[in-house]
């Protein structure tokens, strides 16, 4: 399924390990705090324990979208600001 | 419906000028960089164009996502950080 996550992370070092969970777990870089790629049952079950360790404060936020294709399709994008020093590779492209 | 507004702006001015439109549509900030709340398609259709407006360059990125119900049930929330500097109401609870 395709899945999506945004964070809101105060703690820099947090910050970078959940990036780094999300694109261990083949996701893609998006924007600065949002991943997406597609993962089965499995995988996301293991990136959200993955990333509820490392939550642990009351300032952090973090959202996981398991989007059926029909709204994946319906995500509306404006801009192409897609970085290029945070995103390694266009494969958002194959994605929206 | 139930939409999801995610932004990645570089320029000050233009993303607080993205957060006000989002707010002044009525859409409850849950994160720095992310509103949600429910639009008519009308509503939809108008915040889409005062977005495209807004971003002007090359670097900035708004992703919206109208949401189904389905969809929206299966958004699981990691953490509890609503920063109420950001959040002047509460009313993401009725959303999360």
């Amino acid at each position: 399924m395709i899945v999506w996550v945004i964070y809101d992370i105060t703690d820099d070092k947090i910050r970078s390990k959940v990036a780094r969970a999300c694109k261990d777990m083949g996701l893609y870089r998006v924007q600065k705090s949002a991943f997406c790629g597609t993962l089965n049952r499995n995988q996301l079950d293991e990136l959200k324990i993955l990333l509820e360790e490392l939550v642990t404060n009351n300032t952090d936020s973090i959202f996981i979208f398991p989007l059926c294709d029909k709204d994946f399709r319906r995500i509306i994008l404006i801009g192409e600001g897609f970085d290029r020093d945070l995103i390694s590779n266009r494969k958002i492209t194959e994605f929206v």
